[in-house]
């Protein structure tokens, strides 16, 4: 067991340095007991990363995968078809989160349409991308915060701030504006189990903005709702349908029927690279399974009873009923989402 | 980390033993990586023992604390007001639980009723406690068990087998039975977090009956009961009050409310100990909060980062209106249960 402290004020956090063609990422699975920065030499250990969850979040996701593209651009040199091999494999990392595949989609694209690109194209488009993903984390923290009346209490799920974006976050983008904007009585986040990630980045993150947290096990999120008020629950996603289906981590759907029947709003902060207009409704998402191993780590168990297996699901979808808006760094979309969603498409 | 072995067909599960005035329990808190018999040699051990989960499950906890009344009365002799003030300790060690409560006022009134009793009678009235609640277990599995139509998936959670109660347990009482009577196509049971009583008790529990289990995190069950068949949500509880409102394991009202939406029912299971009909409804129940650390241990973590805290209350309340039906050693109840409950006492 570890103690840790937090220097309170302490520069910005980031999971994602690339500089020099040497990409390095922050080692989410030790924190927040260490901050270990792991050098990735190759596309394949930048798969490996996001398959071992190195780095977690659909947008940080995205921006390692477009890091990797350079990389393997260097490694593959004129050889295309190893390159686009190279890619495949990124893409096949994490099947859920829309971000990945856009992003691989994006760094192919520069290849196909710029005659003669060359590793220079690729790296200024992966640095673009980056850069982007920071202005929208910007865009859509103003436009969130907007929306929360001041004195409301939030309730967040996984992480989604600086170490799931290339820059202040999405949903926890929106709180931290929020907050320094006034608006909050009270920030919660809920602990996300398997891997923790509100208890082990999220609490760790608002304790470095300095930003009183709670926290609570997702079994408490009903009884929270039900005797103290929520007003917002606010999360992320991995992936947003034509029709407003949001694709987030396992844990979310349970958030928004809590929330449609205890009389919170569901806030969904999502980039557009995260939107899919592709993929009709939640039906058409493919919901990753992990190790049952996850699950029973918690116990101090490294395999379960013999007979015993587990349901492990990283996603779930929740239904476009269930979202009061989702905020884009475009603006806020509400209903109805089927038409809003196709039409910020229409000419891009 | 540890890997375990369950013996098949092992003998049933016990987890408190009383033999000549004296107490032993099974640690619960070690379970399943070891098995560790804790004797108790007073009431305030026991008292300890209780608020420390070594025992825990409402009906557990009453037989505990019947015993704990003997070893007082035999270390108090003929000091009744020292006995009074060991039965106070007791009641005040887990606040939610009405078994607790019920089991100590019934000593009490053994001594009050019986001229000269002795603790010989003691020792009497808690045996007959024990023994009845493993009566009531075998009452409630058949009555329960009937009610599941063949081929049902179920979900439970928390533990409420053998070692929650004095017998074959409440909810997992009835799983097991329906079971064995060929009833179940699934059995699934949530973690539980933060105690993992899912994931370490109630897995254990069932690779130990034999019945193929499949765990998950509590914000799994959203998307399971969404996209896969669930027919009943089957729990105990440690307060039914006289409107039918259920106090039980944190997590409880949330399967409830997923029940509610994704059409699944909800079956409470109670013995007739677990009722409270004196308190009108959930309203009027106490919520246990526990410490931080429960929470952040799972993360390795002793301490929360600066600044941040836990809401952690181990029980919520789920209303009357989520429940459809409240299995008991007299039968199964179903709404109105304001009529119902208070029936069952009139004249007792």
């Amino acid at each position: 067991m570890r103690r840790y402290t937090v220097a309170m004020n302490a520069p910005r956090v980031e999971s994602i340095r690339f500089a020099d063609d040497r990409l390095e990422l922050l080692d989410q699975r030790r924190l927040p007991a260490e901050e270990r920065w792991l050098p990735i030499g190759s596309a394949a250990e930048a798969t490996a990363a996001i398959r071992d969850l190195v780095v977690r979040g659909a947008p940080a996701i995205g921006i390692v995968a477009a890091y990797a593209c350079v990389l393997a651009a260097r490694h593959r040199g004129d050889d295309r078809a190893a390159w686009l091999a190279d890619l495949d494999e990124l893409v096949a990392a994490r099947p859920t989160a829309v971000n990945l595949r856009w992003a691989v989609e994006r760094m192919r694209r520069v290849v196909e349409t710029v005659p003669g690109a060359a590793v220079k194209d690729l790296r200024a488009e992966a640095v673009r991308l980056h850069r982007e993903d920071r202005s929208a984390n910007e865009a859509m923290a103003k436009h969130g915060a907007g929306r929360i009346e001041p004195g409301s209490t939030v309730l967040t799920h996984c992480n989604t701030g600086s170490l799931a974006t290339g820059g202040t976050g999405t949903a926890l983008g929106v709180i931290v504006r929020a907050w320094r904007e006034d608006r909050l009585a009270r920030v919660l986040a809920c602990e996300t189990r398997p891997w923790l990630q509100g208890l082990r980045l999220t609490a760790w993150e608002l304790a470095r903005e300095g930003i009183p947290a709670e926290v609570l096990v997702e079994g408490a999120a009903a009884g929270l709702m039900q005797r103290e008020r929520v007003d917002w629950v606010i999360t992320g996603a991995d992936r947003v349908t034509a029709n407003g289906d949001v694709a987030n981590k396992v844990g979310t759907l349970m958030l928004a029927v809590l929330a449609r029947r205890f009389g919170a709003r569901m806030m969904v902060v999502a980039p557009l690279s995260t939107l899919d207009p592709g993929t009709p409704d939640g039906a058409g998402i493919e919901i990753e399974q992990r190790e049952a191993s996850e699950i029973w780590r918690a116990a101090g168990i490294e395999a379960p009873p013999p007979g015993v297996v587990a349901w492990n699901p990283v996603f779930d979808v929740t239904p476009a009923e269930l979202v009061d808006c989702i905020v884009t760094e475009r603006g806020v979309l509400e209903p109805p989402y089927d038409e809003r969603i196709p039409a910020l498409f229409d000419g891009a």
